[in-house]
């Protein structure tokens, strides 16, 4: 089965089982993200008080840690949380927002990654740079540079915390210790609506709720997401506001016919 | 004066006076709420400061307590408002969102019950069956299933708690101690959308601040939230993103006469 | 150069610098504000954390600090931000969202005024006539809609405070302790969608971090904010929903043309 059939088969699985998708993420995206993890009949719950996390999460299918707006008591709900999955066997998303934007963020995401078992670690270029220990240039939540090409550093953040990567930009890309895919699939639209990166965490973790295989799902949930960015770029023209509404549609309406025929992945080994 | 005039009379008064609608709710929903309310004329208003809560309600015509994305902090800022609103005999409502999916959402609602005199609880089926003490599964805020009816859910709740109970879903039933209304008006697609069930609290909370028998405004409001449901429906179609932005469309326009042409209520004594 | 040709250019110079407006502000708004700092090619960063926002406000262009959903926690954070923003010479700019309304919301605003030097204070009436400490009377001249009471109090908070004041409403009034703009762009529905005056602060925001005069700043970013108003309004109707996206879509298309063809300001010394 090629990757695209494999995305398929996943994008089907989640529409049959519901996967209830546990978030605890930045104040920005959380209607987004739930709205995303819904349209892909995935259900979301958000919950990030450290009296329940690791009760929630333990009917959860993934989870998924968002630092956003992070501070150190919503680290520490993260934390619990992540070790009740990984005792559980859930799958744990990582967003490393604005790693190398400031000490908070870069030590938190570090913390977490040391403590919690990730399967996916999902961000930009520049952030996925600095916690790979290659200098870079963060403005905000913006990657600005890195002193490395995109391959390179999702190479050296896989083999240095042993985890699956997915650096998202106009091209995606995924890379684990033995292999590298690259997602063709996207729009420049989805860099004008905040939260679509927060977005394609919750897709990556419904992904990955169904598929054991960490860089399978990474792989089949940005092509997806990637491909309903395309669908609703046709249908919204140059409008960040009508985008962001088709947005929701296509997450909606993308079929597993549509991902099997559109995907655009092609894989290396490294 | 039937229930559909009522709940027509209703509306046509909050659009007059303009109720201020105190939300102490979730992180997920605060802006869809809050542009709800916005939509049928009432002023929303969030607070959630322990130092400001009880001032804050002095000024407002209801109050929403909403647990989502409790945490032990906000639980007591909820009491506190809530209390103050009962000194003040303001009614209050409760959405015991996720009752039933973790320890602390059961004991928080309880808490919220046993504390505070409220007017209206909304929930689904599983949330109000868990307060009720009827075995009931609930996935994080879906509710899966319960042991009984959704009508002997209400009546159970409503003569447990002796509150007005409002049980959301394909039919919506709406009981006190002593009739039950079931209201057929909604759409599907309602289920789509992240928060639809919290904003309609804000509508039930805005009918309840104009009409003095929260039966009544429960039943009102859920016939009017559910109408526009259907508006919006029929100006999107089988899209979540655009059903959201037609839903506000049809707050916002939804008329008395349309309420009481279109409300679709089946009253029943117990 | 007059107002319009200058609110024009510094239009462009937005555009074409991309500035980090890094905002402390309400839960209630935070996706809306971030997508409205996009929409005009300044990058927006939310973090409220007091470990980084030091940190963080040292790589931003302009502050935005907005205490619609306050806790004595967060204005900690807003000061914190505010001095180290102060130290830099990076502008603020505060909303004081619901000064007047309750005493924490007064007294946070004040504090915040006396120790963080303000760039700009963009307000209502009624919240701007609360802290140059006139606001029984303006609370009645705003019912009946005077203008000449808008003047005075814009005029008054002004002098009090020695910063730039900007009132919005039907008519925006900005001034500084010398002149008077009035600014007649904008439209009706604006009222109708929750946060569009948080949306304006990011605008001020951005143009205050290209334009080093305050008082044009604001201008600016008023007439600019009405005027992409304006077109929603017509690309929309009388439908609130509808018109929320259709701003995003107008922020975004809204060029240094438009503006200096459409801004519609009025200047006057004092």
């Amino acid at each position: 089965m090629g990757p695209a059939q494999r995305a398929a088969a996943d994008l089907a699985a989640i529409r049959e089982k519901k996967p209830l998708i546990h978030s605890i993420t930045n104040l920005v995206v959380m209607n987004e993200t739930a709205n995303a993890t819904l349209c892909i009949d995935a259900l979301p719950i958000m919950s990030h008080a450290v009296e329940e996390v690791e009760e929630m999460v333990g009917i959860a299918s993934a989870l998924v840690l968002n630092i956003g707006t992070l501070t150190p008591a919503w680290i520490d709900a993260m934390e619990l949380a992540g070790k009740r999955a990984n005792e559980l066997g859930i799958p744990v998303i990582l967003d490393p927002v604005g790693a190398g934007a400031t000490k908070l963020r870069t030590d938190s995401s570090k913390r977490l990654l040391e403590n919690v078992k990730i399967s996916i670690v999902r961000g930009n270029a520049g952030e996925v740079a600095t916690l790979a220990g290659i200098a870079a240039e963060v403005r905000g939540v913006e990657s600005i540079g890195a002193e490395a090409g995109t391959d390179e550093i999702a190479a050296r953040f896989a083999s240095t915390y042993g985890c699956t990567v997915a650096i998202t930009g106009p091209v995606d890309i995924v890379s684990d210790c033995k292999q590298i895919a690259r997602i063709s699939n996207g729009d420049a639209m989805l860099a004008k609506v905040v939260g679509t990166g927060c977005m394609s965490n919750v897709i990556v973790a419904s992904f990955a709720s169904v598929d054991s295989d960490p860089f399978s799902a990474a792989v089949g949930a940005l092509s997806t997401f990637g491909l309903a960015g395309e669908m609703a770029a046709k249908a919204s023209g140059d409008k960040p506001g009508s985008f962001h509404v088709e947005l929701y549609n296509a997450l909606y309406a993308i079929s597993p016919a549509d991902v099997a025929s559109g995907a655009n992945i092609k894989m290396s080994d490294i």
